[in-house]
């Protein structure tokens, strides 16, 4: 059974039960109510802005009963109801002070350990199956990667991958990209040559948020995939030297990529992104299309470097690395925002043939939660 | 003419000519040069990593010849020209500290008094001659929105404007929507009520940073469209009250969308948002889409509250404002990072039907910047 108090002027609401207790604002509780004219019944749009209530706001009455907190506020004498759980669940009345580097939004770290459980899907089963597809989802937003096995060998293949969570992002690469030798590379992944664990596209803002990579062919010797979790190097980072963790994320780098056809993306963001309140938001690493970096200070310069190279090296040990090989119809993807590929060198004897593209995060989130929700909450 | 002088460890080389005077690092040198074996020829991108730098290198020669900046490195008695011009250009020998809030990147703060001057292109013109789509281009990357007029009254026509600069980013409202009253609306924006200046989407993440709305019919009462210049609203908060801007920039606000078919997006990213180095990187502001504040202390969220209140007194001053009515064949594109749109209220009499469509600001600047550059800069 929840227990209301209210301040004596009015502005804060305090609700208990048994251990459980937290305060809130009368201005946040006025604004976050879910009564239909505040929120519209079908989606749950907010219909008023802030203009709409005044700044003196407080609360004049409070009561629980049948389950349901009402609070009436003045001036107006407006009464609303409150799901005392709903409001339990969005408390902000609790500590926030963290290290810099936290994760959020269910994320793990992970290294070479992984290898013995690489997170994988059936095509199939996933396509079909609701709970199979949200356990699938779950995968890539915890470790930020996973593989799909036993798709169909067919040209455009990875579009259905996609089509399990999203949409894909088109860029001047296409909305698909052919990843095999080329004569006249216009980028060296469309050559044999091994390539450093990276993220695609540092250069493009905003990043495509998710990369799929789909193998069609591959009897070439050579070839491997590998992804390493650039949030579990960043933290290793920082637990090795916080000051080197702190000038990569203090400051912004520089990346750019001249192609074909009116083609010249640059961007300016640091190669370790946080969160204002220091969560790890993304990784960028690619030494392709890194730029000359001249948002350091030149007496800081050094430590960046220095820093520079080190995640480098953290990035480069096997110990952080999952390594796999695709056969046709299998594919991956990375939460490219997190999650480093490479690929190891092939010969030209045989065939590697991989169909790429880019999608979004967002849908990956967007599906999984309206799967995992039963009812609609935000219609509540 | 330069000079050069190279520091008796070697490990610093400063250039000079006249008054410019600028330090750089071995190291930064190294990983900058743009010779074929450390860049490749075609596409400019970068052949080696830092891991192929040795930790010690050193600069045991330095002269200016020919134009050109020559340096020897050791270990490996390595060669290399440089352009002092490129070296110049991107000197980080400089101040860096700036005030939050700052203008990276081309852009410039504006108010209503752009009204007598809105950045507008002639579709047909823009879309046959470069000089007229650079210009157009450039008040897109200087003001954050242009309209374009003259266009074809076509169903579709909205993605001739995108083709100008880039790609149509698809999302579960389709590659493009129809902004219309509707019965049963999933989306507030589907309806004839007077929508608060708002940025889209900022549920979505990465949002869509371009929007395109193209007006087709259009003779219902009202349904202006205004614009408003984020940035200016979010410098004018930090003028007025730096605490403010500071609390806006410095806590995460959360959004969220339920809509049909499985969609249930949230994000959680700051109102204001700023590069490490205080650059103003975006600004979020939708009512409708707001979720609860979670991750702002309590002791703290008053004066939240109070900064996001005057954030949408400013928004809402009609002194910041830009309106103009579209006519059919007419559009406009907003930085969906900076520029919160609004519409009027409009009556039932009468017809008012926009279609709209999301792209992103990196092939604006793409684009821009290969019609800007006269050589293969990145091939050098």
């Amino acid at each position: 059974m929840f227990q209301v108090e209210v301040s004596p002027n009015g502005d804060i609401v305090t609700l208990g039960n048994g251990d459980r207790r937290a305060r809130f604002h009368a201005m946040w509780l006025r604004d976050n109510a879910w009564d239909s004219e505040t929120r519209a019944p079908g989606n749950g749009q907010r219909l008023i802005a802030l203009r709409d209530i005044d700044a003196g706001l407080h609360v004049i009455g409070a009561q629980v009963a049948g389950g349901q907190l009402h609070l009436t506020f003045a001036p107006g004498e407006c009464s609303i109801a409150y799901d005392p759980e709903w409001l339990m669940v969005n408390s902000y009345d609790r500590g926030h002070d963290r290290a810099p580097g936290w994760l959020a939004g269910g994320a793990e770290a992970w290294g070479a350990g992984l290898m013995a459980n690489i997170p994988t899907g059936d095509f199939a089963t996933v396509q079909r199956d609701q709970d199979a597809r949200a356990a699938w989802l779950v995968q890539i937003v915890r470790h930020g990667f996973a593989k799909l096995e036993n798709g169909p060998v067919e040209d455009g293949a990875l579009f259905k991958v996609v089509d399990l969570f999203g949409y894909v992002r088109e860029t001047n690469y296409g909305r698909k990209f052919e990843v095999r030798t080329e004569v006249n590379p216009t980028n060296l992944a469309y050559t044999g040559l091994g390539l450093q664990a990276h993220t695609d596209n540092p250069y493009r803002d905003p990043v495509p948020t998710v990369q799929v990579l789909y193998c069609l062919e591959s009897t070439a010797e050579g070839g491997e995939n590998m992804v390493v979790d650039g949030f579990a190097a960043a933290r290793r980072l920082r637990d090795e030297n916080a000051n080197w963790f702190d000038v990569l994320s203090q400051h912004c780098a520089r990346f750019e990529y001249t192609g074909d056809h009116g083609v010249r993306l640059t961007s300016r963001r640091p190669m370790i992104e946080l969160d204002p309140d220091g969560a790890l938001r993304a990784v960028r690493f690619n030494n392709r299309s890194a730029a000359a970096i001249t948002d350091v200070p030149f007496d800081v310069m050094p430590t960046y470097y220095a820093a520079y190279r080190r995640l480098g090296e953290i990035i480069d040990d096997p110990a952080m690395e999952v390594s796999f090989r695709l056969k046709p119809g299998e594919s991956f993807l990375v939460d490219n925002t997190r999650v480093l590929h490479a690929r190891k060198g092939y010969s030209g004897v045989g065939t590697r043939w991989f169909q790429g593209c880019y999608a979004d995060m967002d849908g990956v989130r967007s599906t999984l939660a309206a799967m995992q929700t039963r009812r609609p909450e935000a219609a509540q």
